[in-house]
C-alpha cells in the first residue's frame, strides 16, 4: 500500500479516463446538431463517422472537431480551448526539500502487482490465487458531479485473480452457471440490438464471455450487488467495444446499474492478460512469474535469448561500475534484447541507464546468444482478471434502488436495504416513557450488543406508529415493541416487525436478539419466522394515535 | 470524509509534532554533552534547564541554542542550518487549472466536527453521542523509520465523544473502575518516580485523571489493546505534562507500548474540552451547539451581545448586497462582537468580508446591543472526549508482543495472535496426499465458510509437525488434522489443536466448524473445549516425520 507512484504506465489509463469525458462532451453536441431538422442527410453520416471514430482521433484532429463545428461552452457560449493533456492524478512533493515528487494513486490495483512474489510465495507458488484490497483512490476530476457518481476522493475495491493462461478454467463456475443475468454484449451494441437475459454458462459455452474464469466472476460480481440491495432489473453487463477496451486486455464487462442518472458502471471486470505483471518486470528487471511443475517428468524445451557480455572489454571500459552493466544485462527480457541486437547490428551500439549511470556498450562488449534450454518446470506469466468495485457508486445506486414510498402514503417513505447491510440491524421500541417498560428494553439491547446486532433504542416522545416510520425512514431492517403484554404476562413477550411487509409476530424478550442476529446475518429467512411465532395482527394502526 | 483542509489551526498541531522531533533531537545532544565526566556540575545544571524548558524557545533561541552547544550532523560532522518552519501537511492542487491549493487531511478528527450538527440531530438533539471514524492520514514526516511507527501515510481511528461539560460522568464507568492499570500521571513523571499500577476508580477519585468519562475510555482502550493482543506488563498510560499538552486540552493520557524501539505513543486520549467546536464554529459562522432542556420548567437568564443593524443605512450604503451584510452580523459571536465593538468607539468603523465582498460599517448603520433574555433551554458548546488509535503502531506492537520462541527449539517461532484478531483462524491439514482426505477437507472448508471462519487448507507435501510449525509461524489460532481415523471410524472425528498449548482434542467433523467458530469469537475458551472433548495425546511428535 503505497502513497505514491512514479510509474509511467498509469498515465495512461488516466488519459483514456480524461480524453472519455471529451469524446462524450462532442459526441453530446454532434447529436444535438444531427437532431436539427435541417441538418441535411450528408451531414448526419459524416457526424455519425466522427462519433464512430472518436478513440481513434489525434489531439490536433480533436481540436480541429471543436473548431469545424462550433463547439461553444455550454454556459457562457464562448469560444473553447483546444484540449489539452491533463494528469488525472494529484501530485504532492514528499520530505522537507520539496524536490520529491509523489502522486497519490488513481486506483489500488498496483500495489498488488508490486507485491505479487510474497503474494505468490504466499500460495506456495501456486496458481491459480487472488489477493484482494480496499481503500482510497484519488483523481483529480475536471468536473466532479453526480452525487457519489463522480468524485476526486473515492473508495475502491480491487481483486487480482492470477491464472495459468492456458487453464483459465474455474473450477466452481458450475455454483453460478444456471444465473439468468441481462448482458449487453458488444455485438449487440454495435449492431443496435437490446441487452438480453441470458444463462451465464450459455454466455461462455457461446464465446459471449471469454472464458469461465471471467464468467466466474461476473456471476459472483452479480450475486453480490444483489445481495446489498440493487434490484434485478436495474443491472446489467455491458461489454467493452473494441474501440473503448484498452489495448491489453482481452475482455472485459462493466456491471451497470440504472439510476436516474442513467446506466452507471459500478465494478468493472477485466482479463487484463498479462499486461500489467509484464510492465512491472519490464521496468524494475525483475521477472514476474510462477514455475508450473509439469506433470510428465519429461524436461522440456525453451527458447532462451539472453546477453553474453564480454566481461573483459566491459570492465576495462567502466572499471568498478562493470558489474552494474552486467547484474542489468542478466536480467533482461527478450523483447527488450531483440531490440538492442538490431541498435548493435545497425548502429554498433546501444546505451542503456542504471542506478544513475549510463553505459555505451559496442559489439565488442556484447552480442546475443539463442539456445534452447531443457527444464523439469515452466516459467509462465499469469494472466490476472480483474474486478474492480466503485464502493461509492455501488451505495449511490443501493439508496436509489432500495428507496420507496408506502402504498397510499405519499409521506412516509422507507429504504428497503437488506438487513445484512442496513447500518441498524433493529429498532427497539418502549410503547411509552412508562418506567416498567426500561428493563426489558436493557435486556434487549445488552443481549443484542452481545450478539454483534447494531441497534438503536427510541424511547423519545411520539406514537409508535411514527416512531416506525422513523425507523423505516432510514432503514433499519426490524423492530421491537416493549408494550404492556411484555411487562403484565408471563414467559415475556414482545413484538418483532418487519420493514418491508410491516408484518409483526410475537416472541419471548429472550429469544428476540438471537432472531434478529439470525435474520441479519442472512441465515433465517422472515417468512420463516412467521411460520414459527404467532403473527400479530393490526396493531401498527391502532397504535398510531 | 474530505480530502483536503484549509483551515488554519491544523497548522498548530502539526508545527508541534515537527518540533517536537527537533526537541528530541537537541536533548539527546545535550544528554551526551551532560554524560561526558569532564562536563562541570554548573554545566550540567545549565543544560537540565535548557531541556526542562525546551518547549518555550522561539525558533530564534532555538537556532541559537544550536550554535552554542555546537550541534553538528550525526552523520557528516557538518555545521546543521537554523530550525526552519515546515508544514508537515502535503499539498496538492486541485482542479485543472492548477490554482486551488488542496491539503491531505493530517488527522481524521475534523471531518466528525464538520458534521456534528447532522451527528447532532441523528441523536435527537441530545447528549452525550459519539461518533467514530477510520481511515487514512498523511503526515509529511521529515525522516519516515522505524517500521510501521513513523510514516507518511497511516490508518488512524478517533472517536469524538461529545459531552455536557456540566455533566463530566459516564454512566457505565462502574463497569471499568476495577481494572488495575499502569498509570505514569504527570506528577510522577515531573518528580522523577515511577510508573504505578492504580485501579481506575481511584484513579478518578483522587483527581489524577480528571474526570469518568476520560477514565472510561481509557479503561476501555486498556482492554482493547488487550483484546487485540498487547502484553498486559508492556501497556501504560502516560499522562501529558503542562508543557506538552495543547493548550486547550483539560487532560490527556497516552496509552503507550514497550517495544524494542522503547515506550511508544499507540492510542491518544484527550480531553479537548470546547476548542475544536469553537474553532469551527468561528471559522464558519455556525454556531455549534447542543440544546439542553431545563430539568424544572423555570425560564433562565442569558446575556445576549447582538449587532442592532441600522437596515436603512447599510440599505442605502450597498444596495442589493446589503442583504450579505445582515445575514453576517446576525451570526456573530459575542467574542467577534466585543472586538468590533472596540473598532465602531475607537476608529467609528470596522470593515469584513462575506462571499466575496467586502463591507465598512459606520456607527450611524450598527451600533451593539447587550440585553438578558429568557430561555428555556440552555445553550450549551458540548466538551469533546477524544480517543485516537493509531492503527499501525497498534499492529505493530502486537507483532512484537505476539513473537515467541517454543521452548527448546529457537527455529521454531510463532504468534501468539488472539483468535479474534489472527488473519487465519484456522488451518485444515489432511494427514498426507490420500485422497480418501479429500472429502472430509472439503467438507470443513465450506462449513467453515459458511460461518464465516477464515482458513487455510494446507496440503502440501511435508510432515504434519512442519505443516503445524509453519502455520505456527504465521499466527494460525487453531488446526484440524484429518487422519485415517477420520476416514475409517464413524462417527468420523479429526483432531483439533490449539496453537499456544499445542494441546490437541479430538471432535466429530460435524461438529469442528462451529466450535471453531465460537473459539474465534471468543464466546468459547480453549478451557472449556478441553473439558467437553477427550484430548488427544502426544500424537503430534509421533506424526513429526
Amino acid at each position: 500500500d503505497k502513497t505514491s507512484y512514479n510509474l509511467p504506465f498509469f498515465l495512461q489509463t488516466q488519459t483514456f479516463v480524461s480524453a472519455k469525458l471529451l469524446y462524450d462532451f462532442l459526441t453530446a453536441h454532434l447529436k444535438k446538431l444531427m437532431s436539427d431538422e435541417k441538418c441535411s442527410a450528408e451531414k448526419v453520416t459524416e457526424m455519425e463517422d466522427v462519433i464512430t471514430q472518436m478513440d481513434n482521433y489525434t489531439q490536433q484532429e480533436l481540436a480541429d472537431l471543436f473548431v469545424k463545428y462550433n463547439v461553444k461552452s455550454p454556459s457562457t457560449g464562448n469560444d473553447l480551448t483546444p484540449p489539452t493533456s491533463f494528469n488525472l492524478m494529484f501530485q504532492t512533493s514528499i520530505g522537507p526539500g520539496g524536490n520529491m515528487p509523489g502522486y497519490l494513486r488513481p486506483e489500488t490495483a498496483q500495489g498488488m502487482f508490486l507485491n505479487f512474489k510474497r503474494l505468490l510465495e504466499f500460495n506456495q507458488g501456486k496458481l491459480p490465487f487472488g489477493a484482494a484490497q480496499i481503500g482510497n483512490s484519488f483523481r483529480n476530476e475536471i468536473s466532479p458531479r453526480s452525487g457519489l457518481i463522480r468524485v476526486r476522493e473515492f473508495t475502491m475495491a480491487e481483486i487480482e485473480h492470477f491464472v495459468d493462461p492456458n487453464e483459465k478454467v474455474h473450477p466452481k463456475f458450475s455454483n453460478v452457471a444456471d444465473l439468468e443475468i441481462t448482458l449487453f454484449s458488444s455485438k449487440a451494441q454495435t449492431s443496435g440490438q437490446s441487452a438480453q437475459i441470458m444463462r451465464l454458462g450459455d454466455a461462455v459455452e457461446q464465446g459471449v464471455i471469454n472464458n469461465s474464469v471471467l464468467g466466474y466472476f461476473i456471476g459472483r460480481i452479480y450475486l453480490y450487488l444483489i445481495k446489498v440491495g440493487l434490484s434485478k432489473d436495474k443491472v446489467r453487463f455491458r461489454q467493452h467495444m473494441d474501440n473503448e477496451m484498452a489495448h491489453y486486455a482481452c475482455d472485459c464487462w462493466d456491471a451497470e446499474s440504472k439510476t436516474s442518472y442513467g446506466w452507471i458502471e459500478t465494478v468493472g471486470c477485466a482479463d487484463r492478460s498479462c499486461y500489467d505483471l509484464s510492465c512491472h518486470s519490464r521496468a524494475t528487471k525483475v521477472p514476474l512469474v510462477a514455475e508450473k511443475p509439469l506433470k510428465e517428468p519429461i524436461s522440456f524445451y525453451l527458447n532462451v535469448v539472453q546477453f553474453e557480455p564480454n566481461k573483459g572489454a566491459i570492465g576495462m571500459a567502466y572499471k568498478k561500475d562493470a558489474k552494474l552493466a552486467l547484474e542489468y544485462l542478466a536480467v533482461c527480457d527478450e523483447c527488450y534484447i531483440s531490440d538492442q541486437e538490431k541498435l548493435l547490428s545497425e548502429k554498433g551500439e546501444f546505451s542503456f541507464e542504471t542506478e544513475g549511470k549510463t553505459f555505451t556498450l559496442t559489439k565488442d562488449m556484447v552480442s546475443v546468444r539463442r539456445f534452447q534450454k531443457s527444464l523439469h518446470v515452466q516459467e509462465i506469466v499469469p494472466n490476472v482478471i480483474e474486478p474492480s468495485f466503485g464502493i461509492g457508486r455501488i451505495m449511490y445506486s443501493i439508496f436509489e434502488h432500495s428507496f420507496h414510498i408506502r402504498q397510499g402514503d405519499e409521506q412516509r417513505t422507507y429504504f428497503s436495504f437488506p438487513a445484512t447491510v442496513a447500518p441498524y440491524k433493529c429498532s427497539i421500541l418502549p410503547l411509552s416513557h412508562n418506567q416498567e417498560f426500561v428493563p426489558f428494553v436493557h435486556q434487549l439491547s445488552e443481549a443484542m450488543t452481545r450478539n454483534g446486532v447494531s441497534h438503536k433504542v427510541d424511547d423519545s416522545s411520539g406514537s409508535i406508529g411514527r416512531r416506525y416510520a422513523r425507523s423505516d425512514e432510514i432503514g433499519v431492517a426490524f423492530g421491537i415493541t416493549v408494550d404492556f403484554d411484555t411487562v403484565n404476562k408471563t414467559p415475556h413477550t414482545a413484538t418483532l416487525r418487519d420493514r418491508d411487509s410491516m408484518r409483526q409476530i410475537r416472541a419471548e424478550v429472550a429469544e428476540l436478539p438471537e432472531i434478529v442476529r439470525d435474520l441479519a446475518n442472512g441465515t433465517l429467512m422472515w417468512a420463516e419466522v412467521e411460520r414459527k411465532y404467532p403473527i400479530f395482527e393490526g396493531q401498527e394502526t391502532s397504535r398510531k394515535e
